[in-house]
């Protein structure tokens, strides 16, 4: 027999609307005008210019001709254009493509031809490296150049005459222009290329159903009340600035921008305008507390996420008046949708305990459907015994549509119903995830899995290394054993004999890293290790070392 | 050309799940098992066991064959039960039928054959009107009586024994049971029935999609922080508690459940629990403010819907220490979707000021997509002018399904791609609504509109009337003139004469109610007064005086 409900009880324009973040610009405008949307240096900017200036980028993008299925490339800091674009692009129908200002020429250049660019805005103090992107990228788009007054370093290029200026072209705009819905709330609203930790950036697409419930989801997460002050230590490009500049809207809260994360503006930012919450890696925390006799005078939230905050930061940062959470993401589920949920009894604990809890990534978003860790051949879930290692998998409507112009990618990226992270974690009792590597990193060593965190993690304690990463090394007789790179800390030397004694001391005898170098370690543009090019490290030397040395 | 964010870039279970608030309950269960999620009397239910209840509820109606598509009527008062219904009943797949429980047998006998009730779930207090209702009913559901340990008032039946008891049924069910998701997120979580004060009650089909987004919603209206505790005032079968039930599974939240709205139980719960939001009509404001040398310890937020906060009313709940808030919505909406945003500036205002912008239902809740004040002939929004009448319609995902087995009113009420809520209201300058009256309640007087909420503003503001309501009387000479009903305060008369010369000091003369009756109102079960009654009276009354009287 049919479902009753369901007859006659059809979508309709009056109950059924795509979902998309970009409306909560337009509540806040009409609810809200004069609420201070934006602060940067010493503009002001209320939520109805905001709005306004919004919709006068799409105006002017629509007049270029762009629309549904365009893309817009921003090389923009941390500013208030780049806020506009995370309006004014989708209002046009188009999608945004935030770059990475720290990406090197070929790298931009791949991007904007792979990402069929239209238009391209770009900071000032990017611009010489655009203009050596688009020497060799195989695609023109429009160049749009955004003066920032607040950007007063000296310019490294003579003219930029030749460029539209981003103020004249908002300026020109349509405050009053009907700005597009998506026809679905499936419709990209943006593309963020993934770092190329493994050597192969992915254009990763993300919808509008996706950005309105992971901004919502911020919300939760961070508990943030209406009228949060909010400070952009986290770069915008990096997951769309994880959805806050969506999130922000939601509560009518205030952005203050940043064009560089230095411990003299955010201490500034933070005591004159209470921002109230703010997110960014652990170096930020470091670069936080690199300032002297500064605390806090009211309370401030710090999200971190990429690694676990370190034991001593973390006491550090409570000491200052910060309370830290840690979140776990990437840009295929918009950024954070793991949470370490913090129980309010934990705070009773040694702060070593407490910096153990923290260091798991935690739980799942509320948005987020399904967070698991998967054995990946038989797609069941491990153990939650805090041993047993899967691949940590999602499931749910923060999960990216998929690569860009990559099929096959796609597809085995959501090979069986869930998306692969690529991140192997066991899960503890009480259902917290905890990373233990890449899927690519972990190391068999006479069948037994080697984490490369844990490795890591051993060698960081010892006092003379600064920075470390062990990747696996062909072994005849093991299969594969752990090979350690090691920077040294400044003016301290360690010896390889000394590192495998310290391990030997704080690991399984089979773990221990059977070669060591202490050559520098290659990283990203944004400082991510590239294993992969040690891997490639690795290979040749064995090849040098099988074909007789020295080689020629 | 085709969009390309379009290619390959499909649905798929990785990254498109049905959005339901069901979830939330199941992401409390495994991040805190422990917290408190009910407290009923000296009961308290942590969510581990709400959740499990909840499937072994699930579990039990699929055990007696019951899906998708299923009706299950609760006919409860707020306790645990009803908590568990609105979440063990759609996990089932079943659609929750919540019954007012002031309700006479004869409408729940129509509601129960309308929905087709397969369960009937009844509080022991309500089993006597539930037995007198199937007793006519043309339906017969399976009855199943909840005995609340906490409602200690002598039975009005004698013996219930051949009943299933509901905490038997529950215990029998499978903790482990695995409940089914909605198939699609447009599937029925719920039917209500409107309240009939236009004779015509109508059973509002609303889905997962929007109780979900309401739920959300409600945290950003109230401000909601994690862990808030909310004091069930409002009655969980008005429009699923306002979607309540499982807005504070989104926060982890702790209900405080209640069987009557006496002040005693209210100020013990505030004070005893630390209760931090609660909701209600004005008159639960009244019975707050009843008792005696009770002064709040922390900041209570009060959420208000069905009549605008009257000013004596707002000022002594500021002085108790409350935040009154005013809300406004409709069934067909999932309850409250309009909210008077209040702007921190209008707390400096004269309480009398305060209180003008108080009653004005205001802006829409964020997941509103459109909200408007619209001529329904031209369907073009009216001049925010404040005074210009159009009927306020809706647009968006918290509008309901439509009406269950009614196309005609379901095609009407969606006439034009927006929902007809049946209100007239004006939009002001700065685009809050404000309710001017029923479309039906509008008297046509020479051509002008007369709002009979404007009439009964100023009759209320007399010291002798206690409850008044106005309808329209045909008349000869002005088409229509103004009947107002008035019933007095206890132990105080009035006249015809002082009122129409009370009214003529206060108004246009041609809005001066041209007949007065001082007989008693009709209202609803819920305390709504119904109009279409008294328009009967006064069309009897006039076919009585046609015909000379005395009749017969």
């Amino acid at each position: 027999m049919e479902n009753p409900y369901n007859v006659g009880l059809d979508r309709n324009p009056a109950n059924f609307q795509p979902l998309t973040p970009l409306g909560f610009l337009a509540r806040n405008a009409a609810n809200y005008p004069d609420a201070i949307a934006i602060i940067h240096g010493n503009i002001r900017v209320n939520y109805q210019t905001f709005y306004d200036r919004s919709r006068q980028l799409a105006s002017q993008l629509a007049n270029l001709g762009l629309g549904r299925g365009d893309t817009v490339s921003a090389l923009l800091a941390n500013t208030p254009a780049m806020l506009e674009c995370h309006y004014g692009v989708p209002m046009a129908g188009a999608v945004l493509h935030s770059v990475n200002t720290r990406l090197e020429a070929a790298t931009i250049a791949y991007q904007l031809a792979h990402a069929q660019a239209k238009v391209l805005i770009v900071d000032r103090e990017f611009l010489s490296v655009a203009q050596a992107a688009l020497a060799v990228a195989d695609v023109s788009p429009l160049v749009i150049v955004y003066h920032d007054s607040e950007w007063t370093e000296l310019s490294s290029v003579d003219t930029d005459d030749h460029y539209q200026d981003y103020d004249e072209f908002v300026a020109q705009g349509d405050r009053a222009f009907s700005w597009l819905m998506p026809e679905d709330e499936w419709d990209a609203i943006s593309i963020n290329y993934t770092s190329g930790t493994t050597g192969n950036p992915k254009g990763v697409v993300c919808h509008h159903r996706g950005a309105y419930l992971l901004a919502l989801g911020n919300v939760f997460t961070a508990d943030m009340p209406k009228y949060s002050t909010y400070l952009w230590t986290l770069p915008m490009f990096h997951c769309n600035g994880w959805c806050f500049p969506w999130t922000l809207s939601a509560i009518c809260g205030t952005h203050v921008c940043l064009r560089q994360v230095r411990k003299e503006p955010i201490w500034l930012a933070l005591h004159k305008h209470k921002v109230t919450h703010l997110c960014g890696a652990p170096i930020v925390m470091d670069i936080i507390l690199s300032a002297e006799n500064q605390t806090l005078t009211n309370k401030v939230a710090f999200f971190t996420a990429a690694a676990p905050p370190p034991e001593r930061t973390l006491a550090q940062m409570q000491e200052a008046g910060f309370e830290v959470t840690h979140l776990y993401g990437l840009a295929e589920v918009y950024g954070p949708a793991v949470v370490n949920e913090w129980h309010q009894e934990w705070n009773l604990l040694p702060i070593e305990e407490q910096a153990k809890l923290k260091a798991r990534q935690g739980v799942k978003y509320l948005p987020l459907e399904n967070l698991d860790v998967l054995d990946p051949e038989t797609m069941s879930a491990v153990p939650a015994d805090g041993k047993t290692l899967g691949e940590v998998m999602f499931q749910g409507n923060v999960v990216m549509k998929g690569y860009f112009k990559n099929p096959t990618a796609t597809q085995s990226a959501f090979e069986g119903g869930w998306f692969h992270s690529g991140d192997l974690a066991v899960k503890h009792p009480d259902g917290y995830i905890q990373l233990k590597d890449r899927s690519k990193d972990i190391i068999i060593s006479g069948g037994e899995n080697i984490s490369s965190i844990e490795i890591e993690d051993v060698l960081y304690k010892h006092p003379a290394v600064a920075v470390t990463a062990v990747v696996s090394c062909p072994d005849e007789k093991w299969g594969e054993v752990p090979f350690a790179f090691v920077e040294c800390c400044e003016g301290k030397t360690v010896s390889e004999q000394e590192l495998k004694t310290w391990c030997g001391q704080h690991m399984a005898g089979f773990k221990v890293p059977k070669h060591f170098s202490f050559t520098p370690i290659p990283r990203t543009p944004t400082g991510k290790i590239q294993k992969f090019q040690l891997r490639e490290q690795v290979s040749a030397r064995l090849q040098s070392e099988e074909s007789g040395s020295p080689k020629s």
